[in-house]
């Protein structure tokens, strides 16, 4: 059995179409362009190239780029006093403070600044309560990615098994919620997980974001099962993931690649978050 | 097999006992009683009861009650102002509205009213925010009261396989939240679940939260398994919960009955919730 590949890139790209289109339509709408606030501080390189990234996704997709960076040894007030700055700019659909920031700086403090309404990146407590109480609110970036990879690929979620390898606030924890609130059964494993194996083995779609590379083999997959790995590791041989890949492969009936699979989603989301929240905010300000 | 019987009761006596200390101790040392304050909205019968019990249990505690009543037509408006009197008074250390409030009125946005730090309920959307975050705040009172139960009997929790049957935003999904930060396996059932019984069997420890009468049979039990019903139903017998108690505890290696189980908890964790409440409110004060 050879496993169809699901094509990260391709369905990325679809929303990101989709994304733009919806910005036409509310521009022609009399609305307003969305605006996304990327918050970069310090100069970190990676944090760099992933801000530059998301900049360029934003600007193709017709938003506006509204990019703020501040130097790497700004105090917290001054980095605080910039994200109410943001959050009471109109123009100012989303904010993403890019993580890490500098170690002098409280992250968690900054992220609270930011309203719920422009959490783009749907990583506050805020929004993480909402999803918690199955409540509208903005959904973090890479979770709800993988629901439009699994909704785009026609695999059922309902009264499926779903098993989740991983609790980060990030990715493991809003999964499951989200896989719960699509009515599928939902396992969340983690280190202290007795037999890991056995649990994913029961897995109809197993989520794999725990941060390990190669965690996951052949053993601990259901013949014909929907394996989505999350992980992302530099190694000698390129861009590896959580899962043993080709072995996988063999035993699962759909599989994400690594790089190609869940990595170009979170932009996509970026943006698709950014669109729903300028339009939540201009039907709001319009009533 | 016959399993051991957790008296609910008798846990939850010991928990109003310690509360009592604590509220002895924070007087002693300077501090004031905390102030509970539970608002009653109309005449139900089963509400005035329920309100009764805390208020009681409250000044038995030794602390101050602080009950309001509304009448059953109040508007919106009016509910929200007391809401906010009870916010903004230092007396108050912690605000119940006892649900559900009467159909013209909009339950939830009162509830955003009650500050995160005074509910003691622990069924805001902050503080569901911060339990799925793994923050401090206040934790919802039935779950919490299950996890002491759990605690108080030493049933490990530590990788062992823990099964919650129900996702509601009051009991389900915040015990799958608490059962996973004292890092159980958890798996997540709900009534699109395919095969509830084969789900259940594998759980070492099996939480009960559907609210469906006699759900739960011996065949859906792992033998020397912790079974906790946390359903309440009134029937031609008395009450009964969600488990075949009879049947279960021949198979299970602890159980709770009902009732005399999880119920007793729910007041003694509101009790535990509002001297948490009050020494925060107290520690922040004076610092």
């Amino acid at each position: 059995m050879t496993a169809e590949i699901i094509d990260g890139r391709a369905v990325a790209q679809q929303v990101r179409e989709e994304v733009a289109k919806g910005v036409a339509e509310l521009v022609a709408a009399g609305g307003t362009a969305p605006g996304l606030a990327t918050v970069l501080i310090g100069d970190d390189p990676a944090s760099e190239v992933y801000v530059r990234s998301k900049r360029r996704a934003c600007v193709a997709a017709g938003m506006v780029d509204l990019h703020r960076h501040l130097p790497g040894d700004v105090p917290q007030h001054e980095a605080a006093a910039l994200l109410d700055e943001l959050a009471a700019d109109p123009a100012v659909s989303g904010i993403l403070l890019q993580l890490p920031t500098p170690g002098h700086l409280d992250a968690e403090a900054l992220l609270t600044r930011i309203p719920a309404e422009k959490d783009v990146d749907g990583l506050t407590t805020a929004n993480a309560g909402l999803l918690a109480q199955g409540r509208p609110g903005l959904r973090p970036c890479t979770p709800s990615g993988v629901i439009e990879l699994l909704d785009r690929h026609g695999v059922p979620l309902s009264g499926a098994h779903a098993v989740v390898i991983g609790r980060s606030v990030l990715v493991g924890k809003p999964m499951a919620q989200l896989l719960l609130e699509r009515n599928a059964t939902v396992t969340i494993c983690h280190s202290r997980t007795r037999d890991l194996a056995a649990e994913c083995r029961r897995a109809d779609v197993l989520v794999v974001a725990a941060g390990i590379p190669s965690l996951v083999g052949a053993d601990a997959v259901k013949p014909g099962a929907t394996v989505i790995d999350v992980g992302i590791h530099r190694g000698e041989h390129g861009l590896t993931g959580d899962v043993q890949y080709d072995a996988v492969a063999e035993v699962a009936g759909t599989i994400t690649p690594v790089p190609g699979g869940v990595g170009p989603m979170t932009i996509a989301m970026l943006l698709a978050n950014t669109l729903t929240a300028a339009r939540v905010q201009q039907s709001t300000g319009r009533r």
